[in-house]
């Protein structure tokens, strides 16, 4: 279970770390898209494991295949389903993993909800792996939305206590980001960031951070209220993604520091536009857009997989144990997620967009 | 859109704030189930509202109805429905509301989405009533997984900017706050709370608020990887709430104040169970639970109805207003939020309880 | 479970035969649609028990009440959710049968799924009277159909051995349809149902029948391949009907009788619209419309509850025994299925009209 | 749309016909069941195109590799993937039929549907090949319920006009078939019905027929009333076949020629096992199983891709004009399509035995 998502837009996800090939099937694609191969590959590439990124040295290209639904390279309507072969695992490190559990990993409730045949070797189906093909249906998607004038973008703004001040303010800002490796406008923040990066990476150690995520350009009255509110949607994709462990949208957690009157969004009519003095609610009020700005940030922990020492059980002698994780791992993972994040955005607005209607 | 959740469990809610009545329908419910209405009754008053809570003084008992799927007080299989009558309600105040829209309110974007048609009065569907319904399905549910152990609670734990220290660690916590009108466990800080309450009310004004909910003896395992992780389940349910902005399991956003080493939930073992010696994943990782107590924080924005004069949009001049509601509001929500907290909190765990087995 | 279908238009049912009321909730309603009660009153009382129906005496007006979802008689885009009050029912006669089930009913395998617990009074949900919220769906619907020039009609083409001939041509014949009581064409053949379902109403004894219906004005195109083709749509539908056994469509099971030369749908153009000679296979090839008419047919098996005594077991002796039932109870429910077939079929369409598009 | 399915064992297809690979991602399923590839294989056989089947001179294997879901031959937990790569596959002679449209083929409603961006090669994902996947779940999926004593077999019963005495009506008779090319226990009837789809092939021509589903020892109680009914389930599942235009249980349309009195199943208690004396429900009464064997019919139309000349549209040109079809096709594709009969009943069996449970 956990495999598939959505109503409209359909995806269904496989594959493990060190499987064969992992991939996705997505149902529900409108017929008639082009699909651009090269500005896909490249979306990927920004999720893809990356010695700059501080990343481990896996060499996976995520080389991604499309297996169907397109032909002659324009989607045809039927499920468009890709996958992405898997190359150069080393699972030998994690045959000792198999009853001594890592420390804030799947490996121990996975072994408890599948009475021990979960496949552990990467971390099988519950590896961070899998959101490559979510990037790969990601990047499809918002090449749909852009031709529609949605533009979403994501940027780091804290790496471990470093906090980013320059942030994502206009469209122009995304396609600043696009031409950098890692999410930070501001070249002098970014060294901050890598330099902490590098340090935990040195000290056998991971870090966190967070991402904010914004979308210019949703049109007014997306999502609903209650069970399918936008805000839920886009929480249970966040919350798909391994490590995510908060979101809040537009203030978040500072609206206790305010008073209703100072946190309100008041409207305004320009140009016969109606508009918002703010966006504290981060574009979304009752669980439907308002035409501004979507915004909305997460954290990411520090990856779990650190090559410190530290302490486990051993479930075959039910005794304490000591473990020590061998392998090439990443200090930071938020980087990488946050392609994962845009892509997530982007499935969730095409998700709402495609809502029933005569 | 938005009125049904669930595959296990499902629910179906229905009506508006000042329709005839509002309900839910709850199928998949297990047969031979022994209704307790007074503990539902019971559990219900702490989310009506209540002068007491710094509530609306709207007189509505909130009594509840059951209409089908019990029979002799035992559920039967068939599908539990439940409805609530609305009373005393004053739709008066609201014909004014039609064309100019409350700040932070669904007014704007629900008018867009449903081409004018929506049902102003009170919110209509948009209203946090419809959580009288969810808490009436959540108390049930809650009465389920006492017998099995599960018990939950939640507590307030921030009011505007007052912080409460003192939370539930224990199941002797949630007891003591079920003699409580306000889930705060020290009467100190419950003093400093009604303080910053009353103060708001006294200014026209509002506050919003942070709940911890707290759920102990989740057997170990449940969830799912990716899109059907518990953590996907409960935000999904929170941001059904209106007014929830945000979420956060266990460290949460704090996550990024430490590093892999100092936050990874290390295991022990100890009498034949396995354990970890911290909890900041908030008993999930992974997607699936660890067998720690399950940990979230939420956060409530203050009430965007506000006695205080607004700016707003007159949507038929299409010109710039300003607008004075008046009537009577929560000046702070966060007190009555919190059963529909535990209620959420319920209903998700038992929806993965109910994942198919054979 | 059961109570919950679609994913564009959401039904969720709920009511028991002898509990205080019946229901059905409707989300994914388009905003705007005025209701117009007389039309569906109309509709639903070709359902309701009506002697001249060879019904049972049972005196329920199915007087439907909207509860939520309109407002000043135009839907506002909130779940449609309306009820019937039940009145006059006797359960003392159900009281026996408790343990002694009746054959071909749903009391045995209830039992058994609900160890027990199930309502048996009036078959409780499994009832036929449930049929009267999705009628009452199906009326809304059908009124919503019409506006695009979609016409559905369904008529009674066989009642026990007795054949009949005339049948839904065209549009025309509906509208002759909707002022008889009993849906067939010519009066002749009526009576000789008529006389039919009388003799087995003084037997003690029921008949079944086969209805077919038919849709015109559909568009091309809508359904899908596989898992969601128009046919699969249909046919769960219908066999959410109780006493419903089979389903085909276009020749069905004469297709064995022809060859493909005889029997392929061959395409022609027309005045710019392209149609097909024959339509053997009932408007739908490959799950999708064909532009031609849907037509299809279920067959009703004899209502399960008749007068004569029968042979059964004693459950709490695990013992054989005799089993007479009392009351009144329709000796032909076919009749009184037609306007239900209409109702699913409307959803179904309206369904696939609502699938997501950009 | 269309290509998933499944609450609890979730299905989910991709591929065309012409395409690189046609596969199935399958989530929910259960860990811990050893995949035995033999009898998998051996199964998939069954549906795989043989000229002894009167079947298309396609060679497909039909090789059957999973890439997720398995280790070490056992299954994880995580979504079960299969693929089967395709070969040999001769496009040429469907680029003409791009605007000439084949009677009874989706080629019409698809490109009507798809704004003629469908993949019209082979059928593209329309094709009959899709359910090769589908068989392979099934087959998965028997090996499941074997072990729980549920025995699910297929038998022809018609061929074109020819009728099949000999029926499966013993578990017995279930594994005779296994031995057997063509779904037909007595080999003179074999004869016959070969000897008739002989004669269609030579004719250029195609013919239909019926098959006959036994599933033997599924337990009592499974199931839902209305709109999850195993019928539902089932005839949902059966229409997504392509070719399949009717399904009928146990009497099916021949309930009209009984009366009650003649038709009910009586109860008799033996041995503490509670069974019926007639079985003409087909083992299904208010959408549950009675523990007696589930019978149902499916009829096949013949199969539309006929060699001689047919009249169709060029929608280029807007005109009438002929149509003759080269390439192999099946003269008759029932013989195949009694495996995939046995999948989708496996597969719909299952569904509602994981049905969720505390």
């Amino acid at each position: 279970m956990g495999a598939n998502w959505g109503k409209n837009l359909k995806l269904s996800i496989f594959g493990e770390s060190h499987g064969k090939m992992i991939g996705i099937n997505i149902d529900g694609v409108p017929a008639g898209i082009k699909i651009d191969m090269e500005y896909i590959e490249k979306y990927m590439a920004k999720r893809a494991p990356n010695s700059e990124l501080f990343s481990t040295s896996r060499k996976e290209q995520d080389k991604v295949e499309i297996i169907s639904g397109v032909y002659e390279g324009i989607t045809t309507g039927a499920p468009l389903c890709a996958v992405i072969k898997n190359e150069n695992q080393n699972s030998k490190d994690y045959i000792k993993l198999k009853k001594i559990f890592r420390p804030s990993h799947s490996d121990y409730p996975a072994y408890i909800k599948f009475n021990g045949f979960n496949d552990i070797r990467g971390g099988g189906h519950f590896s961070g792996r899998l959101t490559a093909p979510i990037v790969f249906a990601g990047a499809f998607v918002k090449s749909i939305l852009t031709k529609k004038g949605i533009n979403i973008g994501a940027n780091i703004i804290k790496i471990g206590k470093i906090e980013i001040k320059d942030r994502i303010v206009q469209v122009e800002d995304i396609e600043k980001l696009n031409n950098k490796k890692i999410a930070i406008l501001n070249d002098e923040e970014l060294e901050k960031a890598k330099f902490e990066m590098e340090k935990a990476r040195k000290d056998k150690n991971s870090i966190g951070g967070v991402i904010e995520c914004t979308a210019f350009g949703v049109p007014t009255g997306l999502g609903n209220p209650f069970f399918d509110s936008l805000e839920s949607t886009i929480s249970h994709l966040a919350f798909s993604i391994p490590s995510i462990k908060g979101i809040e949208f537009g203030k978040g957690f500072d609206f206790t520091e305010y008073l209703g009157s100072e946190i309100n969004d008041e409207y305004f009519v320009k140009d016969g536009d109606i508009k918002t003095y703010s966006n504290n609610n981060g574009g979304i009020v009752g669980g439907l857009t308002t035409g501004m700005p979507i915004v909305f940030r997460v954290v990411i922990k520090p990856t779990p997989s650190i090559l410190k020492k530290q302490r486990s059980v051993d479930f075959d002698k039910m005794e304490n144990c000591e473990l020590e994780i061998t392998g090439q791992h990443d200090s930071c993972i938020v980087p990488r997620i946050v392609a994962v994040i845009e892509a997530i955005t982007a499935i969730a607005i095409l998700e709402h967009m495609l809502e029933g209607k005569i």
